[in-house]
């Protein structure tokens, strides 16, 4: 049986929010040397890939792999219920996920039902990127508002000149483009052109956990799935997202 | 025919919101040492007690006791409309309670329709509680926050040894416990040990109007009405709740 | 073809939304002297008369009159995505109004349809109100909030003595008096008393772009329509309101 202790549950919620924002449930692998996750969301056109290490906790005593089936929305929930002044003990009893949050002569435990979850993680796909582009969390995130305004899709592309977006709507439409150099671009390498167009929604679900001050890794490739990377408190999180076929 | 000014019409608008919050309409008896109101919510679940002394207003002309139906909801919402540097003028012109937001060369006056109301104040329970737990009015609310996350009900039980809350939800559970000393109990005195179970929507609605930093005092007994007590602006408010008869 | 500069979106923005707030759609005309716009509501209750000076801008250049079709809360929220330190370029590309976020190595240009619109501008009437009433924009705001809660129509009135206005609700009634050289009211001026009532919801949405710290006058006449003008970020705008003939 493990036992895991947190120093601030707040930082623990803010990982976890980047697995909830785009699945309801599904299994956390607690391993020697982390906890992981990979798991396609409900419409299986994204994928999140979890992982937080173990020195990113203050215990974390996990003698065997354990498997647990949460609902992440109910997860969130508690873990927002934290006050300052608080670790968090997170066992197993029995089928339930035990979550103590601990102050001097003082203990509120929640007790979560753990669900049963088909055996086996998803498997990482693997794709050669042809470019990688580097920007603020929080400029991708404007980046997206720009688009929603206009249609549900944008159209990435990169080049050896710099990162453009594209987003045709009904009626209007909008043009991005981030010459190599601009302030909200850290880095680009591109091997090939790469031009893929995404549905924005994902999008939106995919970078809400990430830092406004972090940084976002994008990898592109033509007509692939894109893979988005970066850090929340301590958790590595990568994301998938297929990309729609445009016909034109 | 009363006269009475509030020299800060937000300080009387905290004080009604201690009755808005749990009874929509009500006769304020408006008697020689202050007003007073005691009703029964619309469901008979919960009684509310308050009375304002004569001292808490900056003019308080009452010849002779005045009983007053208001619509608590509209009243609040009038008294809301107060801006900076103004007092409130209170008094009845025929059938109307008056209402006027005096400033230099300004004013403002609201007229608000008096209820007919059956004669006659509810009269307040006598239940000898066998235990007393004293705590800030923002961790009551923030346990109730938490319990809200799990269910509709909550079990609270009082020991010689501390404060403890139970909430049984369809799935996931919750267990507060207060040991004797915790910050967030102030007193705990019990003579016998006592638990009931209380619907967690009226205990917000009770408390909703209670200070942060403010005292709130807790009486139990088991399987009795709870009586929770506090002051809001030199307002000395009491509600009564029933528990709801736990089968295990 | 034009070009317009402005130095911060932010500013063209708050000018926009003074129409905005009344009309969805309406014909912007690009003069030599300036942007100018009058256009009745949907309903044929209320105008706005806008125009803001060439001088309010950073570059302009405008060789011919353009008229210009646009849906304005598109326009709105396209102003709305400005960031710090970006200039606003707007120009024609065909039939589409291109408007251009620009900053170092960095452009993000939303193009948004022209509407095809009856050609003409609404005409001014020409009213010789009888009263003329000046308070701040903040103040005269928070005199609707105050009648919203009583009912959907306000009595203004303007006598020697000061400013009144009248709310009659079903139970509930509301009188505001200021006088003369009341703090709010920074000038009155009456040729003969002048009574009107109009309803809340147009006087809302007419003077919501106005700034609070900002003056708003106010003209009125008996059973005529007001006007009201005030000056957002260098735009003039005038509204006209058709009174409700009241029948006491």
């Amino acid at each position: 049986m493990f036992k895991i202790v947190v120093s601030d549950a707040r930082v623990f919620k803010h990982a976890i929010d980047s697995i909830v924002n785009l699945i309801d449930e599904g299994q956390l692998e607690i391993g020697k040397d982390g906890i992981g996750l990979k798991a396609m969301d409900a419409s299986q056109i994204a994928m999140v890939c979890f992982f937080m290490p173990k020195d990113a906790f203050l215990e974390y005593d996990v003698p065997s792999t354990a498997r647990v089936g949460v609902n992440f929305e109910s997860l969130s929930k508690i873990l927002g219920r934290t006050r300052g002044g608080e670790q968090l003990e997170i066992s197993q009893d029995e089928n339930k996920l035990s979550l103590s949050f601990m102050a001097e002569k003082k203990k509120r435990n929640f007790k979560l039902p753990m669900i049963d979850m088909p055996a086996g993680m998803q498997r990482e796909p693997k794709i050669e990127h042809d470019a990688v582009v580097k920007m603020q969390g929080g400029n991708f995130k404007e980046t997206l508002k720009d688009a929603v305004l206009v249609s549900s899709h944008i159209a990435f592309e990169a080049k050896e000149e710099g990162f453009y977006a594209d987003v045709k709507g009904d009626g209007t439409d909008l043009k991005l483009e981030f010459e190599k150099g601009a302030g909200e671009i850290s880095e680009i390498s591109v091997k090939a052109p790469s031009r893929a167009t995404f549905p924005l929604q994902y999008l939106e679900d995919i970078v809400k956990a990430s830092p406004d001050l972090g940084e976002i890794v994008v990898h592109l490739k033509s007509n692939a799935p894109l893979k988005i990377e970066y850090s929340v408190e301590g958790a590595k999180v990568s994301y998938y997202l297929a990309p729609r076929i445009d016909s034109d």
